[in-house]
């Protein structure tokens, strides 16, 4: 028997109105705050994640879906969705766009090559944003109080805002000089990883899952301290309007995120709902000021976040939030002959091109098991087709909600439950 | 610059909004029609494809991506729609649920390395439905009756419903034998892949687009006429039934579909608008009697079509179809200097946490600038924030549809809106 791929899943159709609750939710919210779809395809040049995440970052090094097309070009199965977003951004010269910045979301399929654990899978949805085009504190704050709307809508209530600034380029290159200079005198007592990091990335030492208890990294120098004055007044204001709208947040100096091109703003949104397991991430996301030179894109600024849906609805299950289901279907027509079988496919036909949401049990079972059927189904209304009915026409409508019946005319029933 | 893979689409901003109706529009369909979203991964195992497609066809010779993952499994990115949906039921034992036929759709981005032309691109979205599990023709009529209401419901007039049937497995085994008796004297007129035809799957020389003109094609033995008393009454009562409900249609017994699993009724949905272009065919399907057991599933039996959403765009196109563009923000704030500037933002967020769709010029243009703005965001109401503004505690707020204005308390604002 063939199996599905590891490490994917398959979304059953009695989940998968979870899903759509959900991604109906994000766009909503999307809409209030100005932000419209932008969809790119599922795989890009491998070069775009090389250059735009980073050749450093585990992503790149060791989870990427990676393949040679039939033409023999290198191709790569989005792992995130920022860099497809700026390929399209400087593609489409947006810059040139009289709105600005230019404001899109995506919802899209991401693929990683990872571990398998609990909330991680190696094809995950992820809803994301991208504000590009103004380099403003306000629009940060705009992000972020997004961010913070879209958990709180589902009633989430054990959320943790982490913030940082990893400042200007500027700021910056004085802090990863500081860095090595803190870490390279005992850097062999840190893992292979890290011991790479000193030299390509070094901040990144610093969220090290392996090392996060060496006492170098406790007594690590702060990133604040070498923000220039530039980068601190930038901070202050976010700091500042967060706290005008009341969004609470917290201030953490050692995040400073797994890619290469964030500056200024930073975050990471956690769940510390007991029960939710080791990944308490719900989202992670900040500014990125070099993005877009780094891929021969013109000299504009953006920000963003990206949520895997999976991990939201870890979140609400840790909460115990349910959503609620769809209404079930509006009428059940049971048939008790051959006949009425037969002309029952008519009427769906005439209900279902009315907008009403109408079945019948194909497999022509016994009434009681199609009266069950149709509790499963959840239908609000039943009616038992048989010889009777099609001599008088009319038929007896039955209110599943409340039990109640009703005779209706054969010919009305369309128009009756229109209404 | 990096570039967007050869043969996909960006679908930007200003677009996506006609793929968000349309798949909104397939999704309440499904739901009259008591079908439900059924999510698979973007790829496979490449097995699936080469035994639930058929080793015969273009798609598995010729078009599909496969790659080898990091644990040296040949996986393929789904080429088509219902082998992973028959992979699912059966990993799932979906035969022993009890609403049967199970019926689910789908809606997910497919990929199939073709020469580029028009409406064809390698990465594109198929909707389609599945109903598995019970063989009786008023299934077929409702998978029928569905296709013709999603595309009617856009208001497409230029339909050409194709149906046929390829019988049962005794009936198309007759009739491929009868096919290569009729082609194989003078097979070495045909193309190589019609030599090949001939011994996997004669049908498909029929629908060869380099051999259509062949007079052995013009004069081939006509399906109808090797099939056996059941499969004629089977397709008797479809094609009745499909009457009743005033469904239009033509029987065409060329029409056999590029897959080997089909079995009974067959059909093609084409436009005939003009302008529409050289590939005319708007979706397809039919019954797959064999499929579950050749992918070591359970003897049951399936019906579906599959639609590509830009095949339906074209057709809209063509003939002159426009899907609305959703309603502009429900508010503009603009702002005279660095103080109103500073507090829109609270006030943006304010209205947006209610559910008001709000945006501001980020830029801090000139008010002539930003009312320009205001217009092509079709933003329903405008304010004008200034010193005055938050001295008097009133804003004068316009309704951009009919140029009235109103004062209104700033913290009546969002109460006022929201009515």
């Amino acid at each position: 028997m063939i199996q599905i791929p590891r490490g994917t899943q398959d979304i059953l159709p009695g989940e998968s109105y979870k899903w759509q609750i959900i991604e109906d939710r994000l766009r909503e919210i999307a809409a209030n705050y100005n932000y419209h779809e932008l969809r790119t395809p599922i795989f890009e040049a491998t070069e775009l994640f090389e250059r735009g995440v980073g050749g450093s970052t585990d992503i790149v090094n060791k989870e990427m879906y990676t393949f040679e097309d039939k033409g023999g070009r290198s191709m790569t199965l989005r792992p995130e969705g920022t860099a497809p977003v700026v390929r399209s951004y400087i593609e489409n010269k947006m810059q040139h766009d009289v709105n600005q910045p230019i404001k899109v979301f995506y919802k899209e399929p991401m693929f990683r090559y990872e571990r398998r654990q609990k909330g991680r899978y190696r094809q995950f949805v992820q809803f994301g944003i991208e504000a590009i085009g103004v380099e403003n504190p306000l629009i940060d704050v705009e992000v972020l109080s997004m961010l913070m709307h879209i958990y709180q809508s589902f009633g989430l209530k054990n959320l943790k805002l982490y913030i940082n600034s990893i400042g200007d380029h500027e700021s910056r290159k004085a802090y990863n000089d500081a860095l090595v200079e803190h870490f390279r005198p005992r850097i062999d007592e840190f893992c292979s990883d890290c011991q790479n990091r000193i030299n390509t990335n070094p901040m990144r030492i610093l969220d090290c899952k392996k090392d996060r208890d060496h006492e170098l990294i406790k007594n690590a120098p702060v990133i604040y301290n070498f923000l220039n004055d530039e980068s601190k007044e930038y901070f202050e204001t976010v700091k500042e309007k967060l706290t005008e709208i009341g969004i609470d947040y917290e201030v953490d100096y050692n995040l400073v995120r797994g890619l290469d091109y964030y500056t200024h703003t930073a975050f990471e949104l956690m769940s510390d709902a007991e029960g939710f397991g080791a990944i308490t991430t719900l989202s992670g996301g900040g500014r990125y000021n070099g993005l877009l030179e780094l891929l021969d894109g013109p000299k504009e600024t953006g920000i963003g976040f990206g949520m895997s849906i999976e991990r939201l609805l870890l979140a609400l299950e840790a909460e115990g939030i349910e959503l609620e289901q769809p209404e079930g279907i509006g009428l059940y027509v049971c048939t008790l002959d051959d006949n009425s079988f037969n002309k029952a496919g008519t009427l769906l036909h005439e209900l279902r091109t009315s907008g009403i949401s109408a079945d019948m049990d194909y497999k022509q079972r016994k009434l009681k098991a199609q009266m069950k059927d149709a509790d499963r189904k959840r239908a609000q209304f039943v009616i038992v087709l048989g010889e009777q009915e099609f001599e008088t026409g009319k038929v007896e409508l039955k209110n599943m909600k409340n039990g109640e019946t009703q005779n209706v005319q054969l010919d009305e029933l369309v128009n009756y439950l229109e209404d």
